[in-house]
């Protein structure tokens, strides 16, 4: 199994402080040792940082952690290898494109071997992972349905639901994936999001020892959503998924499909 | 204008001190302070870092030049903005799926907007550099005429060297493009390379004060090749590109076209 992360924000954000959680579970207060990733979105660019080591004591998830990227969608995802062995192709995120955006994607969970049985469409796996492999034949049937992006986001998100409820039927299937505005968010088993803004408040991580006041590092208009596979922190109210529900961020906000 | 930085060798090298060179070129001994990026290839996957800041003072530099990432195929570029803002989505290397293969390209020069007339195939460009179309039209027509990878690579370098050529014809193209084995290189101006293998020397860099001796750093049967805009060192011979020529590298070896 894995740990994802995701942010939507409406305003250039970083996310140091949840990502330091998140990678004391890469080999500390986890057993996810098997490499990790990140995509930073700036506007319709991408920055990605992908290492197969350890994140809790890899020197690019050190920068990472010290070095205030600001962005407004970040996808993270560190990893414990079940199907596909350990190697720099099959670290998450995975990334493709599609309208001229970029999309990445990451995956928690375990899918059984049918899923290779998916007939492919435009996209191709470059790794050995069941997770690459899905989102390869999701975002290619989105590519066949959608030739352009339609005018309602919705659309595409209950397109990706169904598909995900299919992919659901051969395993576990927590997903992350984002469209570089958009952050769909699909619950297979478990997920949870917060939403912070203001009044904002100050929040403890659960997995090391730091606290923030989001007073200090905000705007009062600012809206920040923090999705990930277990809740970060252990003094805020973070709203848990169910399975088989997909929901749909931008710039912060929960969209209702 | 810009600067490009290539690599292809038969073992996982470092490209610490080629890339101490060229990043002195962004911003200090060089004015291409618009941005730079590099792709490291490890197998079949790729680790890019993108960062729209002069190279000369990226952090994300600094510790690309610090940590050695070992790769048997790097592309790597410097801009000096042109055509298109300096921002993450402009920033070269870009990348693209084909063949499950994760490719990647990175253009020095400048093509008049007759570039943008040419008609796209299966990829569309994130941002807006008349680079990152080319690219896109380029792959477009190799992934068009060879739905699968032909048996012998030749086939595909001589059809991207024909492309090229109708690039040209628009501007500069100095050209890097990779599949993640095999480095394509074309030249429309500029580009020198130098196979480094033993009896391996010392060499001197041009834009900082660095000397390093390949023999400690070495193994006996090591191939190394090194191409860029200009040459990197100013104690060894470098072979300069003809305008209209394609070398294509693999291993660390000219293979003859």
């Amino acid at each position: 199994m894995c740990e994802l992360l995701g942010m939507s924000a409406n305003v250039p954000t970083d996310i140091c402080f949840s990502f330091t959680g998140l990678m004391q579970r890469g080999g500390r207060t986890g057993p996810h040792k098997d490499g990790w990733g990140i995509a930073f979105y700036e506007g319709p660019g991408v920055r990605t940082f992908h290492d197969p080591n350890p994140s809790v004591d890899s020197r690019i998830a050190h920068l990472v952690r010290e070095y205030p990227i600001k962005s407004h969608v970040v996808i993270s995802h560190i990893r414990q290898a079940n199907v596909g062995r350990v190697c720099l192709e099959n670290t998450h995120p995975f990334s493709r494109e599609l309208w001229g955006q970029a999309w990445s994607y990451a995956h928690n969970g375990q899918l059984d071997a049918g899923v290779f049985e998916l007939s492919l469409g435009a996209y191709r796996p470059i790794g050995s992972t069941d997770s690459e492999y899905a989102f390869c034949w999701l975002l290619g049937k989105v590519r066949e349905a959608f030739p352009d992006p339609p005018e309602d986001v919705r659309e595409v998100a209950l397109f990706i639901r169904r598909h995900c409820d299919r992919l659901r039927e051969l395993g576990v299937f927590n997903m992350l994936l984002t469209d570089s505005r958009y952050l769909f968010v699909y619950c297979s088993t478990k997920l949870s999001w917060i939403t912070r803004r203001a009044p904002f408040g100050r929040a403890s991580l659960t997995d090391a020892e730091m606290v923030v006041d989001f007073c200090q590092e905000t705007q009062p208009e600012d809206v920040v959503t923090v999705v990930a596979t277990v809740p970060l922190t252990d003094d805020e109210v973070w709203t848990p998924m169910e399975p088989g529900e997909m929901a749909l961020f931008h710039d912060g906000l929960k969209i209702t499909l």
